[in-house]
């Protein structure tokens, strides 16, 4: 059913390291965006933490059971597609094999170098359907032991990411001092946070450090004046 | 630099639906837990409120921006490897067709089957380059004009999502009548959104509203629970 992600991914760290990044994102930005709009409302440090502790349950539950369900039917949509292709090479190779040619005609190739490959993957059929799933449809095979790990991984990262901007709120008595010390905490620690996923997904860290502060900072910021603007 | 989706996808509506669906999911789902959960903390309908729309304007961004920024990236990463694949291409034929090789080879093919698309693949540079991007490295062609688009369109639905849980607190006078309307405006628009998706994405529609819902109710119940624990 792919539900589905919004970009597409290629990722140079380990699947566990782009689990935490997917899950620390939000957890870090929403909750504190969230409490730093209701400090701006000028609500009590105690509705500040209630709220921030519901938003973390909200959002790591949405995040990692919506995953997880995506997981699973994306594993169920592979395996019934399977079955459809593995028909499909049974009872229309003609057209299975006009299929293959169009991917290799995509590149250019000629009919007479497209030919012996044809030929090969019509005597392998399990191979033919492996092929036409990943090739013709865009599918990757599912690993559907991960979905759960996957699922546990962002969400506890969420839950992780989102105590740092919640933590000043319970410790301090005046709304003002939560307010600032949570801004300063979590700016700091979306800029290391940013600047390590930089390291771990080949992209530049400095400017992957900037990006992800400022998202940050402009969610809080909007949040803080419609929280204002409303109260 | 990817950062990147939870799941794999493959979308049987266009890109719009698709994102739409992305930014209605959450849309719906975390600002009405996070109402819910203050509700269950006894706070004003007026605190809600603020708090409901803070928490709107955060998740959209969050996502929207997130999302864009992310693509661009994606872009970039994708820019950068192609010339290096073109490098490489032009530097170490061998090694090269030695990739194409194991390509196919994966699948079963013998040396002579393989041999003319490597052959042809190789007098067409252009063409190799875009074999090995989609093939060797899985990477797909990114569309750079859509990441605003598409930016936009998952923020918008996020609050068009956000504004239906929250519209009972805006206009009813008692916090428990606005609650219970609130749940149940918001689980009927939940089930009939996994409905549609479910319509759209090529999943049984039945069962995608049963579990869009039960994503939507756990939500809100952990955040209930927590948030009267709390208080």
């Amino acid at each position: 059913m792919p539900v589905t992600p919004h970009v597409e991914h290629h990722f140079t760290g380990s699947e566990t390291v782009r689990d935490i990044v997917i899950g620390m994102s939000d957890g870090l930005t929403v909750p504190f965006a969230l409490a730093a709009g209701l400090s701006g409302a000028v609500v009590s440090n105690s509705v500040i933490v209630t709220a921030g502790l519901a938003e973390i349950a909200a959002g790591s539950i949405a995040m990692g059971l919506g995953g997880y369900l995506a997981a699973k039917s994306d594993a169920e949509h592979y395996a019934s597609e399977r079955v459809r292709e593995q028909l499909e090479v049974k009872e229309k190779p003609g057209a299975e094999r006009a299929e293959v040619e169009e991917v290799f005609q995509a590149y250019g190739l000629a009919p007479e170098e497209i030919a012996p490959v044809v030929e090969g993957l019509a005597r392998r059929p399990e191979a033919w359907v492996d092929f036409m799933m990943r090739y013709e449809l865009g599918l990757e095979k599912p690993e559907p032991r991960r979905a759960l790990i996957s699922a546990l991984t962002i969400a506890g990262s969420y839950v992780a990411g989102g105590f740092i901007p919640l933590a000043p709120y319970m410790v301090a008595d005046r709304a003002g001092v939560a307010a600032l010390s949570s801004v300063a905490v979590t700016l700091a620690a979306l800029t290391t946070f940013g600047y390590i996923k930089g390291r771990f997904t080949g992209a530049r860290p400095g400017r992957s450090a900037l990006q992800t502060m400022l998202i940050g900072g402009i969610a809080a910021s909007a949040a803080f004046a419609i929280a204002r603007m409303v109260s």
